[in-house]
């Protein structure tokens, strides 16, 4: 497939909106548009800790993804009978980026979720549902510090994350739904205060990839997480809680 | 409980905004807001009619029904181990309304899922979804019949819905989510044209009722169909497709 | 399709028979039948409360509902996969049914379970598993009172069901299987002491109803509830446990 | 734990009583009695062979079993989140037991499935299911000749099992509930026309058993099917269909 | 179907090997393969006995069972919807097998589980896992003695199993697949110190069987016991721990 | 922790051994030990294509992955319920990464699973799945190619792969358990012929690495992939089928 991106440059990520305060019933929320993805992040305190964390003294924090079932051109099946694997690998992902702002300890015997419900979908669902769902975090531990009278310091980082890739031949940052459908190489990147990595997921789909191209894709990676990474402590308020 | 509505008169129903064509992919969709209560509600044309109508050359016209976690006030999970009763019970009542407005011999065999996603409950979310679906179906079904050629009218009714009910002795239009906590009796009603009832479902939660109130709630909720009736049509251009 | 009841008048229901003490391990036990319809209703003390009413003080009463798999003409499969929509939705009704004829407070922290079990259906399963239901339950109630040492009133009221509808435009009391598939308008009343409402679900399946038909079709189920109502107190010796 | 049994002789099985026709919409149906065991037993032909065995001209016989809730002494749940492990041991004997009755082949392609529900349970439930499921299936299956113009002869033997064990050293006959939970041995015999063994399953529950024990079990289950069998066969006549 | 088996006496059984300490981490582990049938057997201590067991100050011993897809010939699904009738039926008889060996009491209030896995699948899988798994349950109790400071006698018996059966008329010991496919009769034979039975269990799958057979079968069996409780011996040293 | 490896140097991987032919009745099979981790890998041919991929014209490979319940130093529970989010997770990526190996195209409409399980688990259980799975498919696709008469290539590519990870600051090459568990970083590399990569999957577990480690962790991964290529390419007699 022979395919030049026409919109925006090969290095540009979409355009990028979010929404605080969308759901006025969770602890955080946030409507985070990407071009025409779209996904609701609430972040929530829970009653309690998984059972296999109990008594240890430290929080958790975890992340749920579901699609609308009109969210993709074609619709999908609601998850009834069980979250597909997609799903599950999608929001162990989510939940472990978002983990890796946090200083568990310091949030004490506390869970938080992180719902990510994709209500229209055009590529790119996993890493907006992490720069919202940060974003949803952040908001939510402010409160709960609050509520709870933790004095501490939570978050200690920010956690931004981009798609990369490559469609015909072509590093491309931001991949929507055709360009994700068609490309060889798809690439998820995952950044601690848009300086060091915590997740960097490459699969040749299509097509293997070598160490240079595996380079470039990280550099597009970098510039576009430190883009949002402004935008997302801006929303914040410049502060972690 | 001694309780007073104070934000506007009893025989009222909340502040009323309809969004059409809130997921672009969706062949008809509609955002409704009542109140605090918002739904996404998409009509989309299925792939087959369900295998025991299948051979017969009439269609089917069904509906979901979901929450996300945190539209309610606390938190709730999602229903990945099957839909529940309640879950159950309100689809099956979506689904059966929106077929009074049809003539599903006119659909040939297709099939069409009303979606009916809930992203804040403030009470009434089952009347909501009726209201929202119903223009949404409206509006898919005008595209549905372009695109399959069907020049016959399929939706001979214009369906509405709202609930009533009991408050500490009083009759109450459009409950919100702490009226409806408090109520003694909960009905909902659908109507069809805002004339006729398709479906009247009475509960004495926490207080029988007798024929003088039924017939009171009964004309609450006649008055305020006829009035919401009005702005579906205006929305689908005051002609049924 | 053209229909005229022959066997009886339109006012009439079925021939009705209850045996007490039918299954001799349950603490109160009723097979009704009514024409060919059979249930066995059981009702039983369980061991617990549900965990959410736990340490308020307050018991509960549920119902479960079942169909043997020959008991319709045509075989249903066991639900062995979970409970369908429409029995939860019938299991729903016959549980918040019979707990209107209960003080929950007088129970203490119990919990009792109705059975419903239909072993032949030929069309108004739901009232009668109400009708036998509350039967059973009176019984077990007399006798748990004596094995728990309550000495207060637990049942306050009596509890009746009847189903009514409209079948070729002639409203009819208690439908038959064959009358109730060709039904128009199907209705199940549920009454308290056969003076007030605790229920009313009514459905226009091929059609819509008026209020003068609704209140034609209420008039019915009053009737036959006075009378349903008196063979019931009868069955329990003329005093609520 | 010392036991002696008083209302009857260790060779006697329990009193024996079978009511044909009880289900008015099964091929087959009987309501049996074994004392205070009382198993409903409908035989149904299917719409289909199972997948595995379509096109090979052959049928099939199988059989479903299930507790109703209070069939007990104490209440059972019901298996709607799959069948035990303990009901589908049952379905597959019963089943298996069935199937030796039969010459599947001139049965065509056609199932029938024999339902045999427990409405009361005081010890040897199987074989009842067995005896009343066998007297079941031979009538739907004359019925079933005649529906689908079969005349060649479907069963070629008659089907009766006993349960016969040993409880505190002395071997019995057709164990109640209470004798059963006492049993060191427990052993079902399924017999084919009274003279041949289809089944043995003898389980030393507490404690062993040498061959001559075995062979005084035999002795007891093979007497008491003698009897059982010219029961069976008198209600259906005497002649295999 | 005509069978003579060729490659070894009638009254034989397959070669017979076992390995222990085939698992590392397991208490006891034993890979037993009796001819091409292999399976690995794992005792383990179990954190907690089941919840009806807990505060009796007994302890429990139970069976898993499971076929990896490829040790068949052809590849069977894996059960990840439940385990299916057969695979509990197997397992069931397995943990009653096993606890045929215990003073349960002895074992305090602790629970041992035996994971059976096939790993080639050739006949006899039920009763390899009841050999073999008696070997690793004696080798962990063992261990589980010294670690847990109990110095009463749990095994009081040696638990061996073997299959028999009739193939084109004649009594075989130790079916493999081909003939256990061929089988009109299929004994297992399960024995406590190779003298009395725990358990019998003969099915007549294509024919019934007369007192005589079953006597042929049962004295095949015995000495096919006497055989292999030998070798189990010799590997657990002689002494029950 | 202060963690230095001390039974090999950081760059190597464990002892490797490849036993082909472990199971007779698979298409390929190899038992692979790598250390202690222990995998049975058996690639077979079966019935069919997936739905959605049927009347295409081309194949499709896929994976299942299971851990033996004693695989574990402690026990995991059988994945009877449906597999968990991680063991779906790693079978999405060993089927995607054995994919890469063929021309599915080439292959027909066929399809062929490779089943890994994991009977001894001392860490990278999910590459020496890769890499034995490898082996027993391509021994697999060389039997299937003579019995459907493909003559095509149909593998046209070596796969291989290694798990490498930061453990208290310093980069090792194939991490076990003890490893693995105390890792700070997490990487598997997956690489087509050795030489371009198909995946890259690297987490922070506790902490974030930057492009220098990352650097690193590729170098390690690229030389141990080159030599265990060669060992499989051995085994596969150095031509790919």
């Amino acid at each position: 497939m022979s395919y030049t991106r026409t919109d925006r440059k090969p290095e540009e990520f979409r355009n990028l909106k979010m929404t605080t305060g969308f759901i006025s019933s969770a602890d955080g929320s946030v409507l985070i548009e990407m071009g025409r993805t779209r996904v609701i992040c609430n972040a929530t305190l829970l009653p309690k800790v998984p059972d296999w964390l109990a008594g240890r003294g430290t929080g958790w924090i975890t992340a749920e993804y579901s699609l609308l079932p009109q969210s993709t051109g074609k619709r999908v099946e609601r998850e009834r009978k069980g979250a597909s694997g997609r799903t599950q690998e999608i929001q162990r992902l989510v939940g472990r980026s978002l983990r890796g702002a946090a200083d568990l300890a310091a949030l004490g015997e506390n869970a938080i979720v992180v719902d990510c419900d994709v209500i229209e979908a055009d590529g790119g669902t996993r890493t907006a549902s992490i720069i919202g769902g940060f974003v949803a975090l952040a908001i939510a531990v402010k409160k709960i510090k609050e509520r709870l009278g933790i004095t501490q310091q939570i978050l200690k980082h920010g956690i931004t994350a981009i798609s990369v890739g490559v469609v015909d031949g072509n590093p491309l940052c931001d991949l929507c739904y055709v360009e994700d459908s068609a490309a060889d190489v798809d690439m998820n990147v995952v950044m601690q205060d848009a300086k060091n990595f915590i997740e960097v997921q490459g699969t040749g789909e299509h097509a293997s990839f070598d160490r240079a191209m595996l380079n470039t894709l990280l550099d597009l990676g970098e510039n576009a997480c430190k883009e949002i990474y402004k935008k997302q402590m801006e929303l914040i308020g410049g502060e972690l809680p």
